[in-house]
């Protein structure tokens, strides 16, 4: 397959379905739009999307049939990256090589930014036109799914443990806890809940969870590599921040060499999770290859 | 009816249900589970889960069928109090009574605990137990209208138009969106939300959500009052904070006589907007009576 052209197809889809959840900026309320679409379309990767779609496809279901709910998870994906940036939480000035939202529209605008986005992730899967859609079971499951990744027993929890543990002596099992919650628990939720929408069973979901779990894991590992060793123009934010801010990464609990080797680990693991499936799960097979691939 | 007992009662339901929601806090994330519950359990009068039960309880419903609904708007009015009392919002000190989120626990976990909140109120609903009690197209029609109430259109678009007209002199229609969106809409939904869920016809959720703006308005315009008439020990807060931050109110905007007035006009047109509800309907009627004559 061509994996290039399948990234930027699916890329495609999503810009243009992003586009159309928000009206253009006017009226009192007119910042808080512009805050919002200002994060959401600044040069994202779409990673998590394209893995919620690719899950609908592992299973045999169509791509556009679960586009709503791809794009709330990256209006979830979006919030989160707003509120960490936070000058009370990573004091981030740059993003995708862009000054970050609280630099550019103030702090309580960012604030609200970040609130708005996550609240207008349910309004848009809960939408008539999809309900109407989708079996409504399956949709509420896939919202509790959603919730619970990105709440304080997933991304939240995550986050609060990753800004107290700043400059800490921490037991490795605590970066394990960061990053499966921080990352790991959303990508996870973005693949299973694609497939859950066009009628995963149980097993699949299983093997799809592990998946997700492995290459979000695998997804931060190699995040807190580039920051040690990766182009800072490439990246669009500056490297080593984390190293300068003394977060717990896993360069800094297991060294550089054993860090590549756990990411590899971890993509290998991942790739077996998908054994059972046919060649419908190949793009997923290749985004696992792609999280080692990347430079930014 | 015994009107006191009623939200007694129902307080107590809300109170128990609430309680069952987060664990206790517990592992690495503690710090999040403790902000969470300190300010849910903060002394709050449970208004608008008690206005979802007895929404409920208008069309012919009984109050214990929407709790979990109830008490996820419940979760959502807090995070929005969490985050409005941030120093880069109202910076408030002072809350019910109590030090604000942030006072105690920083400006970081106050942030996330907002977070965690509002995702938590989405997982709250889409529970797999109270998932197989109710009309699934119905919960997924109610999630539709509470994020949208809750969102950029609604509570959040108010809050950032709050913030950015303070100390300007701005038209009175002004005054009347940003309460509409940041205090009615989310009043507005939770009476409208019980009712859908048992069942209510199209005719029936427009009277009540009729009732629930009116109501909604009038709590805002009560509240502005209270800012200056009020007794800050049985507020629990600072009275005169609107003056001082040179906050738009009914008040600053209309006059105090004139506030009293749209307050009454407010309360009447909602009792109207319920002529066509029985006996069923009293405890709603009841709640509008109570909006002018409450002292905190």
């Amino acid at each position: 397959m061509d994996f290039k052209a399948y990234l930027d197809e699916k890329r495609v889809m999503v810009e243009e379905a992003l586009e159309g959840i928000f009206p253009g900026p006017e009226g009192p309320a007119a910042d808080i739009i512009s805050a919002m679409r200002y994060s959401l379309f600044a040069g994202g990767k779409r990673l998590r999307p394209i893995l919620c779609m690719a899950g609908a496809e592992a299973v045999g279901g169509e791509a556009k049939d679960v586009l709503p709910v791809a794009c709330a998870i990256e209006l979830i994906h979006t919030y989160s990256l707003i509120h960490d940036d936070l000058p009370v939480m990573d004091d981030d000035d740059m993003r995708r090589g862009k000054p970050t939202s609280h630099k550019v529209f103030g702090e309580a605008v960012a604030v609200l930014a970040g609130d708005g986005l996550l609240t207008k992730a349910f309004h848009v899967m809960t939408g008539a036109d999809f309900v109407n859609r989708v079996r409504p079971d399956a949709l509420l499951a896939v919202i509790a799914r959603i919730a619970q990744a990105a709440g304080y027993e997933g991304m939240v929890g995550g986050q609060v443990v990753d800004i107290q543990s700043e400059g800490k002596a921490v037991d490795p099992s605590i970066v394990e806890y960061i990053h499966t919650r921080k990352t790991a628990a959303l990508i996870s939720a973005s693949v299973v809940s694609g497939a859950i929408l066009v009628g995963a069973v149980e097993d699949q979901v299983k093997a799809l969870a592990s998946y997700g779990q492995n290459i979000g894991l695998a997804f931060q590992v190699s995040d807190d590599i580039l920051d040690i060793e990766g182009d800072s123009r490439e990246l669009g934010k500056n490297v080593g921040s984390d190293t300068r801010q003394e977060k717990v990464t896993y360069p800094a609990v297991h060294g550089l060499k054993r860090s590549k080797d756990i990411e590899k680990e971890l993509v290998q693991q991942a790739i077996e999770s998908l054994a059972p499936f046919d060649r419908r799960a190949e793009p997923l097979r290749q985004i696992a290859k792609y999280i080692i691939a990347r430079k930014r």
